[in-house]
């Protein structure tokens, strides 16, 4: 959709605040270099930021002769933010302070048969309760809760529209949510959820354009174009998963054939093993993580079935990434989620080499491919960057009390 | 990359523009109602737009009592525009007044073994002179020429870095133009140049994200996101042509194999007519113009295997349409370049049945797919609109007389 010149108030504010992050103590001049922005904008954004209570005064560097300069950091006891990752086997919480240092986690199980919404909605509104009582602050200094739904969201209307894992169809998530949280809620989905944390605090901050590859059980590619996120004009751009690498290959769950996701998904995997070598010890039928865990093992021992498997994986991953390069031209692509990171330096080694051999020259050369540099669980980052971007959009403008305006079904904010 | 304030300010001033060139003449008030803009900015890029003699003021408005509403419109006679089409076989330049009526046309023949770099330039200068001529206006009042090179190009240095069709390699365009041409050039490839005309002028005016799918010789994907151009961080985006649509498949001239381009594009097409139908009287070997014209005129008087050809291309284009929708979740996508409006229709109608096939719901219910409804040769209406942003991105802070800045080698302006 088209920004304004709102939006790049907003991305400005964003950007001051991940600077503050990342380097606090920081001066307001030292802000204004690693920005870009001019001293007088940056002095109004760290206004706004004081304002909040987000950051605070503490200080002043030395300066050789001239005026000592005031520094700024993140109040990391300004406030709190949750972050919800609802996957389809279990709820994962987690309570950030200012600076998102995890400060308290928790987690439910999602037995299958369990994932009733209103069953879900229980466990969520219980952990939340539990991150934020084990971490002794008041509910009133959350600023907001993230939650992360796998599928297609609608943020706007705060309803799950469509997650075929649980089963949820056109679930008001947030507003069944709201009856148990008093905070601004924002929904949306783990692929832009760790996208997003990746432009706050990983491989993608700070970069022009930037494609996370998330593999998982599901695979997709988060965009974010411009320094922002590309959502498309119904928030459900990024299925790069159901982009055709083999016209009338593999079937795939969403009804067509030969999909991204039907060789480089957790279960495509299984079945490159399977392709590979039928009766393979790698293979635990019906539990996806032992089997890449297992892949993972035989791979640092070695064993050639093993790295037959992961260099396949690789061709097909190398051409459905070399797509997003040649029509994309990012910086950067980030190897995100758990097959990623158990798979590891190995697969990444061999998507370097595929990538190399399918991708145009041009794009190649100004694009880097690495792992995630985020330590902790992308999604829930995620989920409380949301929030935290909630928290900041009104800046200068309002009050929190109104932070969740836009969702007319937000839960009243604390006293 | 990053969007600035100023990045905004010029998009401003390129939508109040567009609306003054669609609704000539219309009053301050209907343009901040059109853009969305306040008052006092529509104000402020009208006195800008009429200080660089681009729009006048038309007289007033009956208005029912209140204070009369002064009218502004395109000042036609303010200045020219020249677009140039340099393709395989031919130079195409198309003079402009600033409301992007055509004043005059010339064409120079390409012919095989004759595309040498000073050879074409030549071409070039006599064209742009013969139309300057020809429509009775003196070179001083043409603010700029916008030139589009096949393959891939260096805006910022003015270099047609590769195209195989012409056998160019870094060819410093350009610099040998401004030997000939005095006024600020400006360089892209003829898939931006469509994109930016749909931006203008077409089909993607005013919409959210928009894809315009190239259909000719070689095929692309211009990505209009956000309301501006996607180029990528090495202006290379859009190379969906050479996105894999079958593993292993059709080999193409990027040294790959089963590219979409080796499908749907002209030569892929008339492979796609071998497979059909080996000795097929719709064959002119050695001429895909003369091919495409036969199938187009047997599709219209219903030959059945014409009908054939056109429904296995239009499933091909479908899945390779759907992982742009997918992937993208766009507004619009647009048809264009000389296979889609010699197909027109009866293709159009094929490529809708596939994508509804093949591409997830959510985004597709969101996507309109039409033929480009711009009537003249979209490539030199895109050249020129490049010349007419270029006069413009300065609007407000600079003088024409600097308007090619940011690229060194710029002609001196006329006096």
């Amino acid at each position: 959709m088209k920004r304004t010149s709102r939006d790049i108030r907003t991305a400005n504010r964003y950007e001051v605040l991940r600077q503050i992050i990342a380097g606090s103590p920081v001066s307001r001049q030292e802000l204004a270099a690693a920005t870009g922005l001019s001293l007088a904008t940056v002095a109004t954004l760290v206004g706004e930021l004081l304002d909040l209570r987000m950051i605070t005064e503490v200080g002043f560097e030395d300066s050789a002769g001239g005026r000592p300069r005031g520094l700024v950091a993140v109040d990391a006891s300004g406030g709190a933010l949750v972050g919800v990752d609802i996957a389809e086997t279990y709820v994962h919480v987690e309570l950030f302070d200012l600076a998102l240092n995890v400060l308290a986690r928790a987690e439910e199980e999602v037995r299958p048969g369990e994932s009733r919404p209103e069953r879900v909605v229980g466990q969520v509104a219980a952990a939340v309760g539990s991150v934020v009582a084990r971490a002794g602050i008041g509910a009133d200094r959350v600023l907001g809760v993230g939650v992360s739904v796998p599928g297609q969201v609608d943020r706007d209307t705060g309803v799950a529209a469509y997650a075929p894992n649980l089963d949820w169809h056109g679930v008001p998530l947030l507003d069944l949510l709201a009856e148990h949280l008093a905070q601004p809620l924002y929904l949306d989905n783990p692929l832009r959820a760790c996208t997003v944390a990746e432009l706050w605090f990983g491989a993608a901050r700070g970069r022009g354009d930037a494609v996370v590859v998330n593999l998982g059980t599901g695979v997709g590619a988060g965009l974010a174009l411009g320094g922002g996120l590309h959502r498309g004009v119904s928030n459900s751009a990024g299925e790069w998963g159901h982009t055709t690498l083999v016209l009338d290959g593999r079937p795939c769950h969403c009804g067509n054939h030969g999909c991204v996701e039907t060789y480089v998904g957790a279960p495509g995997i299984m079945q490159n093993i399977r392709e590979l070598d039928p009766g393979s010890a790698l293979l635990h039928p019906a539990d996806q993580t032992a089997t890449v865990d297992a892949l993972a093992r035989a791979v640092a021992a070695g064993d050639p079935v093993a790295l037959k498997v992961v260099r396949e994986t690789a061709r097909y991953l190398g051409a459905g990434i070399s797509d997003l390069v040649n029509l994309l031209n990012p910086q950067v692509v980030v190897l995100s989620s758990w097959v990623a990171s158990r798979l590891g330096e190995p697969l990444l080694d061999e998507v370097r080499a595929a990538v190399a051999r399918h991708a145009l020259r041009r794009p190649l050369a100004a694009t880097e491919i690495v792992l995630s540099p985020i330590p902790t669980d992308p999604v829930s980052l995620g989920a409380a960057t949301f929030a935290l971007e909630g928290a900041l959009q009104g800046a200068g403008q309002r009050s929190r009390a109104t932070a969740a305006r836009g969702r007319a079904v937000a839960g009243a904010p604390p006293a």
